[in-house]
């Protein structure tokens, strides 16, 4: 490809300020082979809501379709009630586009302190279901704001659904040289959705047999994680055990700052979605505070996706230098400043 | 009262180890007093499950309640389906008996090493809802076992529920000195359920309006459990989100080998369970090297719920100085011999 269409959703907050930087790292990283980025970029959050009440239109998700990738910064601001953009704009994405696996590789870089007093070495990838789960907007609630309200939220667990995120899971274990995987879920409460995980993790692990497996409850994972995250390759997991574990990974490899994600639609129907996973943070918004480089990981894990291997190994590299500098150096930089020196890093 | 009745639960693997060593220091807190310690064994888990297909009788319970509260030590074992014990016997305990009020304190000892770094002071209290949420056993699944199969969980939060753990929370807190409660939960997502309860909080601050209010999600709270725990002073929470969060801040407090917990009914219609927050860890079962302290610390919850105050502040002290001990001490003592240790401290 001499050319990759880009949808750029900024978002709020913080948003425009980390994309910015991650462009300019896309740019860069794709310069010398020729091959152009054209971006297109969608008004979508907080202000569109305010002014025209919408989220995302069928008309808004049409054209998105027509793009090669989505590069998203943050959603979310406090001036709107709370869900409305996360499920009307940031899920419906992710539902809508079919982004099964949301992949979030937690790594701790050299240069980097851990909050851990001895954390060894981190480095291991956790493959979140992005389509079910409690995250369906399945539920309701009745005789709201009386003594006798009810409210329930349903967890949808399918062996559809399951099943391929598993495969998916598998597959980039058997890449790896560990190749382990960790199913995380709740099996002895959550009996039934517990034991359609169990029973899926065991029936694929036939297809891979080279891969080992274990199990652990997500309470315990939360354990291993502060105590060992070594021991972990792949984890698999459901949408809100995978939200809680990656902001846990995140903390103990040196904060959101630095943690990537991709929603990836792995059948291709559709285009996958690249994003810090951190949030809009507002207290800091227009500051130069926010920290570009989840963003930029972010580009890394997009270019992977679209097979440019080598463009996407130089992105990792040129933030594992970048980042290896920080721990040497006693200047503050500014999101702006942090994005130009990865940017020429990789041009480099 | 002269006298206090106990049912005791030993469950499976440690259990009944540690029972044995908490059962010590209760006997020894209320020496001095002269009360009495009638004890009535329960036989209930593995064993009997495995002897009779039993988790739990109603003539058991009906025997359990006639007692001034239970001690527990574990269930589970990977001999027994899981969630089998776990649903039919101990969370039929909390539900049976109206345990609405789960009580986990999470305090970093003098001597204890925490994994994290810089940990800071570490004193906070968990007050997980015990009666609702995800663990009502709500859901189902169809057409187990072929590609078509679909499985929910469903959570379940009435107004009822979260209005009385959520007032019990505001009552702890404004008997602490800092006076703050943080919400957990993941109301961007889980918007009906978590709508109630963000306004539930609201509405009972009113009441207790010398108590200040945060609000996390769930995710945020792992990142803050890992980075800043001291800014925690009480924190409210659905069911699930507390499993997840109190072996997190096990983990940071020196693990679940120090983490006590109470499930209270603060009614009183029935009696509370106190019990460690760790398993039946049958890998360790029988080699007396579990290490008591969860289970003697809950011992001290036990004496303060049942109006003991003195007593239970002798056994958390004991707790504490033989805690600061073993930071200074080399030598390695087995479940009897912490057990003997603490009990003697509390004699005094
Ligand atoms: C903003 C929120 C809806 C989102 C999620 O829960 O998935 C975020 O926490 C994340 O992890 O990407
Ligand atoms: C054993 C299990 C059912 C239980 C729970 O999930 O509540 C345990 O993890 C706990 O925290 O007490």
């Amino acid at each position: 490809d001499q050319q990759i269409d880009l949808a750029v959703v900024a978002g709020d907050g913080i948003g425009g300020e980390v994309v910015e930087q991650g462009l300019r790292a896309l740019e860069a990283a794709l310069a010398p082979s020729g091959t152009k980025v054209v971006t297109t970029e969608f008004d979508l959050g907080a202000r569109r809501w305010h002014a025209t009440g919408e989220t995302l239109t069928d008309e808004d998700l049409e054209r998105i379709r027509q793009h090669d990738a989505i590069l998203l910064g943050a959603i979310g601001d406090p001036s709107v009630p709370s869900g409305v953009l996360e499920r009307g704009l940031l899920l419906k994405l992710r539902f809508t586009l079919d982004h099964y696996v949301n992949l979030r590789p937690s790594r701790l870089f050299e240069g980097v302190t851990s909050p851990l007093a001895d954390p060894g070495e981190i480095d291991f990838v956790v493959v979140r279901e992005g389509t079910e789960g409690p995250y369906t907007g399945n539920g309701g609630a009745l005789r709201v704001g009386t003594p006798a309200e009810v409210a329930t939220e349903v967890s949808v667990n399918t062996a559809f659904g399951v099943e391929r995120v598993v495969r998916d899971a598998f597959a980039r274990a058997a890449q790896r040289e560990r190749k382990h995987l960790t199913l995380v879920h709740k099996h002895n409460v959550l009996v039934h959705a517990g034991h359609l995980w169990r029973r899926t993790v065991e029936a694929v692990n036939a297809e891979f047999p080279e891969v080992t497996t274990d199990y652990l409850h997500v309470d315990a994972a939360t354990i291993f994680l502060t105590t060992n995250p070594s021991r972990f390759d792949v984890i698999v997991t459901d949408n809100l055990f995978g939200d809680i574990l990656t902001d846990q990974a995140a903390a103990i490899t040196g904060g959101i700052g630095l943690a990537a994600s991709a929603n990836i639609n792995p059948d291709r129907t559709a285009p996958s979605m690249f994003e810090p996973v951190h949030g809009s943070a507002p207290d800091i918004a227009g500051t130069g505070k926010a920290d570009p480089t989840a963003t930029i990981l972010s580009v890394g894990l997009l270019l992977d996706h679209l097979g440019r291997a080598d463009e996407a190994a130089a992105v990792q590299a040129a933030v594992a230098a970048d980042i290896a500098e920080r721990a040497t150096s006693s200047s503050v930089r500014n999101t702006a400043q942090i994005g130009a020196d990865i940017a020429a890093r990789v041009a480099g």
